[in-house]
């Protein structure tokens, strides 16, 4: 169990979409320079090989505060690496990891490592479909009261950019999609672009691009796993002969270039 | 000039904010098994010892189109790697490529490698401002007419989330975050903190942490280099004795545990 004289550093690693793979560079080497290696379980198996025989301490979901105060005290003497999937600024540990460091008042070195958050991967398997302006919103009341994430649906929507729904579904809250999916169409026609992306770059992987006004259908195969994207007012599906290829936003260049 | 048989592949590449240290291992795999190598000349100088030895093509700012037609072109039968900086879906090249693609109907294999944007980029360097939802808009008005964008700023800073500011400034509009500043103290106090992030992950970077109250005084000290994150309701400064560190927007995780 390697020490340390000096004082700790902690990283605070986004780990992206799935796999080392979609990991930067400077993510795997605070991983590769940690002494710990502390996160989610299902954040952590992706990266056996990268972790292995590393002090590994896996943790279970819901368990973010506990996580966070082992991760501080480690880093009192240890370089740790607490791992965050996608980007750990985004629905990730860091603000929950600054919260405690601060409340402790302990003079460790933390350095937050950005990663490929959610909004980005499962933007990438569709095409372009938000490709400017957009809003992330999650749908988990769990931390936030449904009231107020209505409340900035309908504000999202609104804009007329492309909205993507972070934690769409759980056991816990299957309605919540329902309800959004009732909010968007206030603001957009029945053709407007959706896409589901469960899984991605994770094994299992599975793409869906529909509209808004077939969503309904579909709105069982959504899970814990899947990030939703609603297009905005110029977002339109793209297609290769009769195949639905998947979404682009276009950026306007239509608008100044002749192409 | 290597060529192939078989049709050619075009990875759009996600060049993340600066060198290839903030690069996914599959970003810089793409741009290895890449014959050409094209980009603004900008992204393409951080990678000169990954593209050492290909056929690059360096394009200028304001060629977009041009640079896509020329990709889709080699690409018919080439392997290609277009670059672009931050995420290739977030005011990147993926929508303009896409375009030319279905405009053209060529059969060729495109593939959108995400990175690390620079809203994720730019928060990691400030602690955690953003931690949930949040809204991105660009201040550019070059491809979005100017009250489309002020519409979307109101709609933003209503939705009480954090909002980061994508080309907040240049020579040719230095008005315009002027103005996104005037709509967002119409939703927000004086002391919502701010985050100005220049060159993030590049030579020359530079952070700079204040208030809305204050914001005025620091316009001159952004450019087109940088992204601006401006709070949320919840967003706060986060001090280390009396200096202050950063920003944090809690995810709410105090609502439910004592900690």
């Amino acid at each position: 169990m390697p020490s340390h004289a000096e004082p700790g550093i902690l990283y605070i690693v986004g780990t992206g979409p799935g796999t080392p793979d979609q990991m930067t560079l400077d993510a795997v080497r605070a991983i590769q320079s940690a002494d710990y290696v502390i996160g989610n379980a299902s954040y952590l198996t992706p990266l056996s090989d990268l972790v292995a025989g590393k002090n590994v301490i896996r943790s279970g979901m819901g368990k973010e505060v506990e996580r966070a105060q082992q991760a501080v005290e480690l880093a009192r003497d240890h370089v740790v690496a607490m791992v965050s999937g996608g980007d750990p600024g985004v629905y990730g540990m860091a603000s929950i990891v600054l919260e405690v460091v601060e409340k402790c008042g302990v003079a460790i070195d933390v350095r937050v490592i950005p990663g490929v958050t959610a909004a980005n991967a499962a933007a990438s398997r569709v095409g372009s479909p938000l490709s400017g302006d957009f809003c992330v919103i999650s749908l988990s009341d769990l931390l936030t009261p449904m009231p107020e994430i209505e409340r900035r649906l309908n504000a999202a929507f609104s804009m007329g950019v492309p909205v993507v729904l972070y934690n769409p579904k759980s056991r816990g809250r299957p309605h919540n999609l329902g309800r959004a999916l009732e909010i968007a169409v206030q603001y957009h026609g029945p053709g407007t672009p959706v896409a589901v992306v469960k899984n991605a770059y994770r094994d299992g992987e599975q793409v869906m691009v529909t509209t808004l006004g077939d969503m309904g259908d579909h709105i069982d195969d959504v899970d814990m796993h899947s990030t939703v994207i609603i297009g905005g007012n110029e977002s339109r599906l793209f297609r290769s002969g009769s195949h639905v290829k998947g979404i682009i936003t276009p950026r306007g260049y239509h608008r100044k270039y002749v192409y």
